[in-house]
């Protein structure tokens, strides 16, 4: 018996293997002998339903939900899905040798491969200043590590292990262009430098202990805070950074989300923080759209379902057009 | 004597040159031999003030707003700006054989070159039912005459004859990069063609007699509207349009100023959609700002006058930034 | 056994009857053999539950929302429901004979009834061009039968067959009467011609095959850019028609939805754009609290369910009130 | 020398007449000797600027925004429009028993005539409290004649004496027009006596000695709550009032300007609320309309100026149209 | 047997108490025969579930919500939770001697002691107009019992018996506070005499029959309306209460919301009126805050579930902070 | 000749005296010969009006808006003001030996006293590390001379040097009080650190060079965000400062603003923050009341002209109250 993803599995398949507990559910039952325990387990490749009916009380009381289980059991077909009707559950242990992260989806590119495009699209930035600042970030092996690991979202968009450098990366290179566009008007050096930083806030933003969530320093001050609290150690440990440099790039990470009522303190007074504002809100609503789309597209089914997010259904096109 | 342009006028200079009214008004005075008439004259290239002490009330009653006139004066300085004391004033006749349009101001960029971008960059354009559709709309003269003349606004931005091509052709190159970047995921002809297409409303919103003005339809039913019925009209000489197509094609223009507060009756449901509104806004907001900035930026001055219709300043930077 | 409406239905009925299929869904179990589906059935008249013991999986794999299907059952009291036990239930073949439209429910009013009404309603228009305009439409045998059937909304007002048809002469009707009351005001005609043709583009905007929805053009597009569209094709017929007319009768079209937060481009200009959306906008609030009343108010409830569209509770009265 | 209106002064007249002062400003001079006062006098037709040249410092002390004042002068032009040259001015006292009231605009309707018609339409009320309630106001002598000469605002609509009343009478047309119109679902006489009442904090609302404004207890409380307060205080001596009428009719006083924002603390939740709302509320639009385009509307001019209050232009149409 | 509090039972025992019915819930089954009914049942201390298996038809037809009912029965534990296994359910009839009211939660803090409280820091008003004021509501024996049980919200805060006077005792403490702090700036009477009166009109928003909901008044009028019409009533018993101190007390009591969104039809033109809506403000949300920290904290929990009114988390804080 | 302040001239005064120069203005005028500059001067006690009839040219290029002048003069009667008839007018030297800061108002209390009041209510924290951070607060000299002078607005409330002082320790004694109010239910070192710190960054907003103007880190970043730089360069000279008091600490700085729109980036989330945004708005409106009540009230005017920022009139309240 192999350890198997979830995309991979068939009918009939008996399984032993590992899994991220995403919900658990008691479901009603007429005597105490019927009750059975309901999980939704997940691994980095999705997601799949299972059943146990042995010994409920004391998996109530032990599994939780988070928590890394190993299970004992066969694929079976339920109203046309894929069903895991469970022999045994039990915790992973130490012993067991298993990283919550491994159950996390990643991103779909390459890690390296982005890092690096990432890294020669900043080589352009020609003010010693801001090339300073950049070689600071990408010298610190432990903010790079987690950098490049963090995800973008929790639920909206690059909500997975890459997310925020995919999407770093995409705002950089659509940055790229913008100050080719505009190059007369704009201090490219100053729009590269804060689309490299302008989300590095999310690195703390998230706890990714088997699935995304907010942390405390997420909820309670936000990742544009949390940015802006990284960019200015750094920029203390370059006392020759000039001061109107520092408050322009700030001003760029500040005003990203474009108005107050998103989460920005100040919105954007320059051409190079109306730009970023520009690409990283078109990068994550394409993503968003993206993502629902490649969850609910099926034949035949012209609209996503309503997206509460932004009170609109989401297009998919007819297949004459 | 010769016509000069505004920006050219010297102290001392002698005139007699076609003007357009801008604005009159008549000062206060203690008895009517001491009324005088205080005008705003303008030519393609700027605005200059002048005063006329003479037949105030002759004067007072035959000129009015939006009227050439010709005038004979003497450029003076009055507190370190050019003044214009105005011996004679008259409006044009038929005989003068000026045109109020030889008084708005014009891109600084040139025409045909403009709009030879514009038809290469649409000849990408590989759907061959948005191929015809675009080729009627460039084959129709008088359309394209009217296309390559009209503002892109009347304050805000691209507020100048061949404006609107202006930014048009700004967009339809943000699009084909965005087209480019987001390749797997996008319908590339659709988004060139309502890039085209977006703003065509506005060679209806829009007088140019003299200076720019909303239109009667121009308020009534508003660009997009005006817009919209425009592309009707070309597309019910093509039979054989597709309808998913022509949706498509008219949700992007419907769903361009972004949300319903703006104008939009309908809010962006494809990625298209979300594309070309994200171009339009940016390239929009750009202009505006560079049109604050080469209006209002002079040495020592960082901050722009209150801009109320973003609710806020801009920043022109610091020199040593 | 004959075909009766859900309505006339009474416990120990045995049935052979065609239904549409609203909802279906599978109720937990704890063996194969103990699945059910629990089905929402409905007709013209209402709707009702019923349950298949037998054959689920075939049942669950070839019956889907939207068909029509012929049940075979008996209706028992569940908890002082009725409640269908259905024995067989397969889906209706062409030999049938039967069409979705039959399960829709419809206008109490009289079609042709009201039909007539608006029709000698219209006629007291006397501006020739406007007379044209509105016999090119009558005159249009498919568009008039399309509109007689059309629905005036999906869930909100008027959701029904005839919908639109008794909405739009309840406008009309109110029309008249606020025409003679500003009478020295208004251009009548052009209220009453605007009242005609407002929501005209909601017979492109839903589907209603077995039950409302909204079709692909209606969520692009909406109601106001398809009317429009309409409108302007035929008045495209009649070249003499003043283009003053036009724009002011597409105004009333575009802004009666009153502001631009419910997707009005525009916003009333005119007395009479203001007329029509007050009128419009009255009209569809007190029929959807009447639908509201007569789904929910039952002997000693004095209060609605909270109406979530208009963020609050609807009042019924007190029987002594 | 006679007291002639305003609006019948023609230039060269000589006349001796009181006005109310509405503003009063010094303009700049060089030297002691040249400042002048500059009046803007009214009546009960319209207004008239004036200058005064002598004693300025003694009429500046004297004479205040809101005093009659009687002026012996004569009429020049000034620039195509009507002047007055002030030879004297001084404010009236007691003998010249003129009062402020007489410089108010007021309706242009007969007030006997409008109060009789309201009399009548209340008169169809068959509810015997709602009958016993309306007798008890309208048998207050002293709370009906101030209702009869009450405006209906300050700025917006039906500014002037009589206006309370003019609005009032057109809302109960209206209102009896819905009350058929919606016959069966609504109580007819709920709605009547609300309309009679919906506005009456309106007496109190406002001062009117010499031209109207907000009142202390008008900007402190508000109509809403000031006409509440008066309904209930009738009620009270109405023992028999059954409680549920008396909530409803207050619930459509309070309700009536339809939503939160607008400062009505509930929002309508009955059909007899929504029909005031809407009455009220398209009935103050248009008559503010009205008043704007008789101020306004000229010969060439197709638009209003920017009407702040709605956020747009009003359209007076061409004259073709 | 004896009655027990929900809080205090423990599983094994037996019991035969008084419970109010919250939830009433028919659970899915197979054969009729099978049915069970689903409860809620609480008391004064809680909350507990219980399921009865005989007799389901005619128990489902006799007890509604609301219901004061007997039980017999025993209770086990559920997966961890007390349950109430049922034998015996009845209404209880007018010998029990039972009264709703018991069953309703209450304040934690003593309400003679409060209402004590209460008339002590409001005989620190010197103003004798306000004084006897005052006097007459509290020598109203019926409302003042009344006011002392009303609760102070259904759900948000204050919501038990006693609510209102807890949380009107503690805006009067701080409204004191404000008082000596800004103290040459304001009439300290008239905030005390208003913080006592700013939300009296709860006692008739409310009905409390077992547990607490809005009544009929409530909804159509609102608390603030109720209260305003309670002041005014009793002023009227006052003749020489001076004017200009009713409309500043009243406008007190109607701008205590802040802002007309949240229902005050006027806002604080006062700094009085800033206070109190101040004080109200921060402990209305105190409060709110509080009950749902001590609903849902409990060890390792560091933040709330989302609060939708107030679309945010709740932070619990760590246990090292 | 003495140096006079402004509030202290009387008529007949000659001067000689230092001012700052807040508006120049040029004056229409026939003829070169009579143009005249007008002046608005202040000084710490108010401003006043002069003009210059000679060397007028001159005086306009040389001297600007911001300036320090020295004025020789007279002060004269103008329609019941004060005015400077001014004889000599040029720019302060760095010989005359003033600062800027001379002219700019100040705090009516005296700063010491409140700054000693200050200190005294932080020692009673009694977190160690609340009480370090402090400390390295007020053991920066530099730092606190800044604080204890700086402005706390530019015009809306405490817009005086002191002010930021005066507003901190309000908010300080109203946390105080709550901290007692509430005293089971929070951290009250948390409340009086961050009402100490949830100000500071406005010692950085602003310029204070001769009049109080935004800074430009003061519009790009905001004080929120100087506010929190300041407190996180302080906290990381703290090593064993606990990181979740840390993110409680500046989430009360975050939020203070109480929402989104108001420039928060985060909305309170603690008790401690939601008493702090209490604190700070309600003393901020009171201050901005009093100043307004100080600046307008008047014998007989009940009533401020119309406030923007707020969107109401402030009522000052009747002789008779």
């Amino acid at each position: 018996m192999e350890q198997k993803l979830i995309s991979d599995l068939v009918p009939g398949d008996a399984i032993l293997s590992f899994f991220i507990v995403r919900k658990k559910e008691v479901k009603d039952k007429k005597s105490t002998n019927e009750t059975f325990l309901s999980f939704e387990l997940g691994d980095r490749s999705g997601r799949i339903k299972g059943s146990l009916w042995k010994e409920v009380q004391e998996a109530f009381k032990n599994i939780h939900i988070g928590d890394i289980v190993k299970v004992k059991g066969k694929v079976i077909t339920f109203l046309d899905q894929n069903h895991l009707s469970i022999d045994q559950i039990r915790k992973a242990t130490a012993k067991d040798n298993v990283a919550a992260e491994q159950f996390l989806p990643s991103a779909s590119k390459n890690i390296p491969d982005m890092y690096a495009s990432l890294k020669s699209n900043l080589a352009a930035i020609e003010n010693p200043m801001l090339q300073k600042l950049i070689a600071l970030f990408l010298a610190d092996k432990d903010w790079t590590e987690r950098f490049c690991k963090a995800p973008g979202g929790k639920l909206w968009h690059h909500c997975y292990l890459g997310g925020l450098l995919e999407h770093t990366l995409s705002v950089i290179v659509i940055a790229k262009f913008f100050i080719q566009h505009y190059q007369n008007l704009v201090n490219g050096d100053l729009i590269l430098a804060s689309a490299f930083l302008h989300d590095i806030g999310k690195i703390e933003e998230f706890n990714t202990h088997g699935f995304v969530d907010y942390s405390t320093p997420g909820r309670l001050l936000g990742h544009i805070t949390l940015g802006t609290n990284m960019v200015m150690e750094k920029i203390s440990q370059l006392p020759e950074f000039p001061e109107p440099l520092k408050q322009q790039l700030i001003h760029c990470i500040l005003s990203h989300h474009g108005d107050k009522e998103r989460g920005s303190p100040v919105e954007p007074m320059t051409i190079e923080a109306l730009i970023l504002n520009a690409a990283d809100d078109l990068d994550s609503t394409v993503a968003a759209f993206q993502r629902i789309m490649s969850k609910e597209k099926e034949p035949g089914k012209a609209w996503s379902n309503y997206v509460n997010l932004i009170d609109r259904f989401i297009y998919f096109g007819e297949e004459d057009s």
